[in-house]
């Protein structure tokens, strides 16, 4: 195969349906455009957004904080597990495996994470997500989406490599 | 030597004079009360807290980024550098190693640290630093302090162990 | 897509023709099995395995030390980049993210991944690679192949799970 | 204080009497040189080594693999403890905090360690430890010790450094 842009989604390990809708829809318009979904590998958001990447035809990676599959089992949309055993610290991983980011929802883990992306440049878009500020640094960074189709549009954008629709 | 009370500085890398200041009277006024600073190891607020520890008699632990003192010197006032060579994956260490956490200005770096405390239930005071907000999370759990003595009140108190003053 | 058996091959960066011939033949007969191939995503035997596993219609997962692409560009045949920013404290990500692994010649970041195999009982095939002995520490618990085919099986046998030829 | 040389004494939790006597005499005779011991933190060879330092005077820092206490009770005689959340990863840290590290017996996490002396080039000398080979990589590297004393000035040595005996 021919490696693909890889995209980042992150968000909480607990959805509410509407939340878990949105990540579905993000994943599989991800998948639909040839993006392959790296995410946490865990529950809610990474599932729904696993979930929606293979309905759309897409691979999968979960990267996961435990050792094993017993200590912390990747949802069953998850092509590719990679088992860290960094607990949290895997966080870092998510987002630098990416070629952008796409934050929904989440709690101070995706907090984390949107903290990584802005650390490391790399592109991060938020759909219902985290507001923080502080004088003197760019909180604008994080791009703002107002669905799933446009967030998706937005990550590819911000990546350097818009791809034609399949 | 009996163990005492560890308690993480952050701030970034960077610190205006007014910054510094508030970064190095938290450093001796945790030392007046018998805690070791833990921090990034690094310059700016990091420096500051160390220098502000030494000057109040205390230990300073600084954990580093880089695998070696050329790749990533501590600064002059950490006693106990330890190397991660993880970059900034060595964030979680700083808050897990610590008791409670002050969080003085600061950037992205400062922002997955405070969002490491409160994924990991480590008291967090901040001093000048990040606000952030998503409905349903509880921002609050940043106890805001007004001052360098206030905060190391906070903090100390937050640790479950009010120590008694020199 | 199902999920498949990953199993890991490691070994230096740098490879002799005959030690490359070795991998890229490990490579081939693990994505025959329909095994995954995970490694650390480099040159040498890490390229060769990959090589043959994609030739083997199998896919390929490198777990690279860097942060990107740039600091650490993974070989040319691994699907699925994982940018850790590790330094080589990431090799023992490569050993928890597999069923079993083979070990093919190799250097001390080899060596490492052998002990993490022992330490966490993840199954370890050697192929002409490192010999190591302590009196009461069990060695033999490499288990020792005379040649790639050899390896292979002992590998998904040892993974508790041998899979049906093509 | 002024910052000193930090040296590692590495092996197993577990230790038999004579082992235990080893480390502790390792740990008094680098404290009464002026180091700093720094180690894994935990039971056995770890804690005989601090138990060491302290008695002749000198600092310990322990890098534990959990998340806090609780999760990785660093052993009494650690002035400080660093908690890492890593699990064994956090091997590789203990050995690039030092600028020379002591391997005494040791179980599969020590042979990690002195991989990671190996590749990190730390200078590693070996006191009943670990025999290793493979044609082509120079175990040599590894510096034999006869004696408590004997790997104590080996390691400062190899570390640049030789220091007068108080």
């Amino acid at each position: 195969m021919k490696r693909v842009m890889i995209i980042a989604v992150i968000g909480g390990e607990e959805a509410s349906a509407e939340v878990a809708r949105l990540a579905e829809e993000v994943g599989r318009e991800l998948a639909r455009r040839g993006c392959t979904v790296v995410c946490g590998g865990g529950d809610g958001v990474m599932e729904a957004a696993c979930r929606g990447a293979r309905a759309g035809g897409g691979h999968t990676i979960g990267i996961l904080p435990g050792h094993n599959a017993d200590e912390s089992p990747p949802n069953q949309y998850v092509d590719f597990p990679v088992f860290t055993g960094l607990g949290y610290a895997r966080n870092s991983m998510v987002v630098l495996s990416a070629r952008a980011v796409i934050a929904i929802d989440g709690a101070y883990g995706t907090l984390s994470e949107i903290a990584y992306a802005l650390i490391y440049d790399v592109p991060i878009v938020g759909l219902d997500t985290w507001d923080f500020s502080y004088p003197g640094h760019d909180a604008e960074r994080l791009i703002r989406a107002s669905d799933p189709v446009d967030a998706v549009e937005k990550a590819i954008a911000a990546a350097g490599l818009v791809q034609k629709h399949g």
